[in-house]
């Protein structure tokens, strides 16, 4: 029996056990994250973030993701704003730029002044093969024949698949009427996720996400960022926007071809914990 | 912006957070309820607890339970052992047996040598329009038509109402084709708890229930009450009864007619936080 000290976050509601492996000794196998990972026998969270010392020179922190079966996640952008936001609240850094290395590499997550995390999230990729989608050739919009209806989607990988269209009122029923026949049309053999933007200014939308999965989420980082990125391609959006979900606001920026998006968004202590393993 | 310290605790995967309103200052109004409830963007319970003390001469304390929209609720036999529990882990009593307040009027839930919490669930009552049920007449087993099929039900109320049948095997799909179609048969005009009984010995069964409202939950302690009484009304149990449930096992005791039904069950502690509000 010993003791884990814990701090529940969240992040546009998407929420995390954030673990300090730094200055506890943690040993986190399939079972203790299952139990953990239950809401009703445990804590509770989307994802754990093991916080841990690097062994690279000039790395600050190594950290890990983790779902409640034990796997184990590559990125996650809420998850590594909660990180940020974690390590300087819990004074181990005091640095506003973290250096830190992750399953995918290393990435900086950077404190905003008003509370805020930016992360790089990656350049996005638009070749039809990459998301994967089936296309004769590269185009900013396709056409997509759904259930007798004709679509107009722009196809991103932010490392993961997103189709993503422009409607006139996220609430018009768009999400529930072609979420799920998108995520699942046969255009895209590897599913996807299906993105419904409302583009209220040139630096604003409201944002849906059918999540690939999942169903409709409160919020996708990724889903923003392809949806952001798709806006712009098609010229209807400036370099930064301020994207509106269900879980809260994120601000969008992207510079265009070839260079990272990047995401600023909350990242929010809900409470700290100790449970008995 | 004040601190709340709590305790997330469960009995058969019924959560409960439990919040000491002895030793703290504590002001829950439904906005803090609700906040705390979701179990994204606070901390997450099926109800939350608040001990107090009472201003009774002879009465330990005083509880009240809340659901997560800010609604009171009269009665949980899960959250009545996780009562008792608290309040002797906490060091707030030294007592076994304690005497309890509640908005349903005085309980006496007895901590048992093992850990596990004995509570009395008041006396089950039968007469068809107390559940209520539309009947011609008293019966042990009534005949109910669901969908073209009769299964022999017995009604029992233990405040709310149960409908529970005999099935062969807990698994044989009866809780997915009868479970729903009974919670809104027209003879129970305020719907009705379906539970599904297989007997494994005269003081064994196993059990699912249909919860009114709510769909299958990992345990229903009034369902299981209310099953064992049931049993011992058609002559398959004897008066103690140990019942495995989805969320663990339970023991029911029942003397007979007019007598109430005792509980006895585990309450555990799943860990402790420290929330801002």
């Amino acid at each position: 029996m010993s003791s884990l000290r814990f701090t529940k976050m969240q992040g546009l509601g998407n929420d995390f056990v954030v673990v300090d492996g730094v200055r506890q000794q943690v040993a986190l196998d399939a079972a203790t994250l299952r139990r953990l990972g239950d809401r009703h026998f445990g804590v509770g969270f989307d994802q754990l973030l093991l916080v841990e010392t690097s062994s690279t020179p000039g790395i600050d922190f190594r950290y890990r993701i983790f779902n409640a079966d034990g796997s184990e996640v590559e990125q996650c952008g809420n998850g590594a704003r909660c990180f940020a936001r974690f390590v300087v609240d819990q004074g181990l850094t005091d640095k506003t730029e973290i250096a830190v290395e992750t399953a995918r590499g290393v990435i900086y997550p950077r404190l905003e002044a008003g509370g805020d995390v930016t992360v790089d999230m990656g350049a996005p990729r638009f070749i039809p093969a990459d998301i994967p989608f089936v296309a004769e050739a590269d185009a900013v919009v396709h056409q997509l024949d759904v259930g007798g209806e004709t679509v107009g989607i722009t196809v991103v990988s932010m490392g993961n698949p997103h189709a993503v269209q422009v409607v006139s009122d996220v609430n018009n029923g768009a999400v529930e009427r072609f979420g799920a026949a998108i995520e699942n049309h046969p255009r895209f053999p590897a599913r996807v996720n299906a993105g419904f933007m409302q583009v209220l200014a040139r630096d604003e939308i409201a944002l849906r996400v059918h999540e690939r999965g999942a169903g409709e989420t409160l919020a996708c980082g990724t889903g923003a960022c392809a949806a952001v990125v798709a806006g712009i391609r098609r010229g209807l959006l400036d370099a930064t926007v301020r994207v509106h979900t269900r879980g809260g606001g994120l601000s969008i920026s992207w510079a265009g071809e070839g260079r990272p998006v990047l995401m600023t968004g909350p990242a929010v202590t809900v409470f700290d914990g100790v449970i008995t393993l």
